[in-house]
């Protein structure tokens, strides 16, 4: 069995973790903690873990977690730099699902995250953790940064067109919305139910933390830079994305289609749907799959990719199991044959 | 492997018996049965099924059903007891999530349902599937009236006091509240997101369908006739039945605690939470459990039991695999160690 | 023109004295205070005001105050006891919206609500502001305190029975749902969309703060001492209450129906539906009514009121414009005829 | 006093009338019509109108409707064409908040809605009421023709970027978001709050109804052909549209805002924003404004409006009302002093 640490375990990337790796065969969750519930029973603060959790979480401490095997951050951004250089000192794996180690450029990341990078030197070793992209790295691999929400559901959408070459890199659109889930599990007035329920707003158009992200990822795809506008919006409901994706092709939709459905084939978690679809987020709720579909309305040359993950599970905890199964060599889908729960 | 064959499987009890059982280790979904959507793929209609359930709808033919070891009915009321009788002649074991033999009573069930019953003659051997109250009749069923949704969570609440005769059962009130999941999937205005979301109503205040359902399995544990009053309100959400039950008694609160944590002891899917809890449906969000707590506000004669479920899970699709289990020797909680879906 | 200032202007009961009292022919808003956004616009943290209201929040201050003609507290409980007697002594009218003065007995009052009571004296003089009930003394009167939302929804639905001696008040019960807007513009985690969409729960069943209010209320329409039990649920909307409320009697429904109708004919803002109706909070959103029906299920001695409000303005905001209508003299609808959003 | 016929008084834009028109100091509605539900009191369909709207749904009957100064059509589509050409010549105003004389050509008309046109020579003479672009013909039209809800969004959107000709024409996209009650009152699967609530996704998106609409306008506007691709969603709230707009312009963001600023400066129902906002639905709920605000991420090209509007309001009865001022030469706003309600 696998030896498992949570960092951060009373947000909500922490407890759906929590959800998973329950009742993953392989993986023993040994330690979770909290600073601000220390000495809670895990399933007092969340009473659907009763009879599955048996721990109360701990302040975090390096030695406990250095006898783990492998160690989640589900953490606010800043904290899994402060102790990976430690853990992996101690041969511990170290899967972060904050944003510590996503960027390769510490200058970019300072400017983006308000602080010092801790470890710079760590950056080139971390390896970006999208299995579709990465994956013999990710095998091999002592510290995974698993990839932001909206980054996976934009960079899924668009990857097979920019690996072939066939997108006009100069006006690509990821207008993206998310369930309110994304914003955390944090005492903010701007999430409140009376405030985001029943609405619907854009936010942070200026410039989101996610863009730099996204941008370096469809940048490697691409080989070459691209220009990216990205508007994320908050839509009423808990769990999921949906990215709606718009470039400009010479590519006919057939062949498209064809190109996402092969590029796809052998993809457990990424599932193309038959032309003229459109995926729905409750599709992929609480499960670990991308679905996707691509048009082309009117057959005009903006082509449209439509792509839904569960902001929760694909976007965070469910990559990160994920990641773990690659690096431990287990099936890559262990634990997370999860149907999505509909309605 | 169980060869399994479910009527009706385009409804939303339908398509839960799918979720669960498509990842169940001894069951093999043999054949699904759909008038309206015959010959259609199952996944086209339900996407998150892609890639588990390898089936298109068929007709239902009584020749095909006959090939299965069981076979659910999640049809609407007055289907099942046409078939019924055919299949247990086959010696296929039959659970019926409808409520055509919930009642032992022909003329009650012609006076609630509207219409005759097809085989009166089946009420007396119908096993009515509440394992927590007729586990050992279950496993030797061969025809399972699964209990609803409102009577699994109001029974599960009152059963401890009513067994040991400790409550007066001349003003029991069952204030019950549901999400809109359990009306089905129709096309009606009633249900729209537009009218239901947003808003709060009682309704059927006058008599419910459950209500001698209910009446029934209380006076069964109580060995005595009752007076109930049952009000059934629909609150703006998808999944989830909260019932709030209050009934007099001269009991302490400390000795009721005590003895509902003694009664479920055993249960797997029930759990009495410590005392001062309030559950939350959430907490049960596509899981088996019914979760409860217990109150004597101010200390007077009134007691306040809290009673939850998913009313698609324990309060039908759940509750059905469970009794299938019972039947087929497995364990209890075969393909339903599901966690709740949080947040 | 009478000159209004709002005290706690950014919480949800004060935005909607602003949406309430900005089209009111007779009133001029001229202070809208805040501690903790004193400077900003008001229409910068509410942009549905934009045009329609020109100030900019102020620190609360009493010479400013005093120079208005009635003074709302739409503030935390605690605030409005501190500023009260010296607004009174100027001549101004005191409309309080928080549970300072609800309570007759400063000692119940501590009790529940953790603190000293500042100004006792004044419990006496205030004049609980439900119109129903206290039409003349609130025309007369300097201070008044508007109910709270619970119990106007309850006292209007048992109002009539209880002043008539027809239920039996040994074993009254209200179970009370209401939606998230209640709990206030506050940052909680317990309040956030991830926590209380999609899901439904009691809460403070042990006792909540609105129990001795309600009993004071019940009593007096009684005469003599009543045992409620109260038990309040949040269920996932954002405006909106519903009370079901349980009483034994010895009368007919059909007399009840009449009394009700004849009790409540010239009341402007309780509306009795007709016999076999449920009234739907969402038929009262954003609207000063107050609908019920009444029930006897299948003919039994328990009787069902069903009587919903929205929280916000039969329950909080528009109960105190009326209240300030009857004050100066005005139509007792003047600025309320506002019809439900629906849907 | 201006008496007011509605032709499908059933639908949301049919109530949404009544709510508006209820309280309209000119207006008198005089007779509702509903072939489903003829000879029911409308209050008692929706009693949010009790007190207010004293009728019965009547047949539509063209002698009744004649002795009306104005007709609303609230029909879905293919209705109004039969019945205005005679209530014109009995010199009834038609207001049509339907399809049937938006486009100026009738076989595209016949293209997209799969009907023939029953008075193709009347579509020159109906004036699209779109006030802040035709506000003196709407004043003296004899049949207007309201604009769909999301053309309203996007046209007001764009409106002031290509009326001076800044937007690159070749690439706009208008990907929009809508509340569900956008999909009538209608018994569908599709729009259950089962299947809508808690999940996002785009439709329609190889072609919506809509989309020869805007096309039509944003021509108008530019005054050449335009390539907009049109991509609707169905977002899990009731009211609101949401349009996020791009296109790829020269001239500098804060040019733009003033001349957004400028343009809209004497328009009643349209609001620009300061720069750096994101508009929200909920802040124009039930109210009829438009508002919207411009954002140029990252200072590239492309530019990003953000428009927002209540689908029912601005988007059908609100603009309608809105058209009737205008005609009967009242008060652009009479009726329409409506503040949102938040939250």
């Amino acid at each position: 069995m696998i030896r498992a640490g949570i960092v951060g375990g009373t947000g909500y990337t922490g407890v759906e973790l929590l959800r998973i790796l329950a009742l993953h065969p392989e993986v023993d969750v040994a330690v979770v903690t909290s600073r601000t519930d220390a000495g809670l029973r895990v399933d007092s603060l969340y009473p659907g873990l009763r009879g599955y959790i048996n721990l109360a979480f701990s302040l975090p401490d390096l030695e406990t977690l250095a006898q783990c095997d492998v160690v989640f951050f589900a953490t606010p951004n800043g904290t899994a730099m402060m102790m990976a250089e430690q853990l992996l000192a101690h041969g511990v794996k170290v899967i972060d699902l904050s944003a510590d180690f996503r960027l390769k450029d510490a200058q970019e990341w300072s400017r983006w995250y308000g602080m010092e990078h801790a470890c710079p030197d760590l950056l080139a070793d971390a390896v970006y953790g999208l299995p579709e992209v990465n994956r013999e790295m990710i095998k091999h691999a002592n510290l995974v940064a698993c990839p932001g929400c909206y980054p996976t559901a934009v960079q899924l959408g668009f990857l097979p067109l920019l690996e072939n070459g066939l997108l006009d890199v100069t006006c690509l659109i990821a207008d993206v919305k998310s369930g309110v889930s994304g914003a955390g599990r944090k005492a903010e007035i701007a999430t409140l139910m009376s405030e985001t329920g029943e609405s619907f707003k854009a936010y942070a158009v200026s410039g989101h933390r996610h863009l730099p992200e996204i941008t370096q990822g469809l940048e490697l795809l691409a080989g070459t830079p691209v220009d990216l506008t990205f508007v994320p919006h908050l839509t009423p409901m808990i769990r999921g994305i949906h990215a709606t994706l718009y470039g400009r092709t010479k590519a006919s939709l057939d062949d498209i289609q064809a190109l996402y459905e092969q590029r796809y084939a052998s993809e457990m978690f990424v599932d193309v749907l038959p032309q003229g679809s459109h995926p729905d987020t409750r599709n992929v709720r609480g499960s670990n799959m991308c679905q996707m579909s691509i048009h082309q309305p009117q057959g005009a040359q903006t082509l449209v990719v439509l792509s839904v993950i569960d902001n929760l599970v694909k976007g965070a905890a469910g990559q990160a199991v994920q990641a773990m199964n690659l690096i431990f060599g287990l099936q890559e889908d262990m634990g997370l044959k999860i149907l999505a729960l509909y309605p």
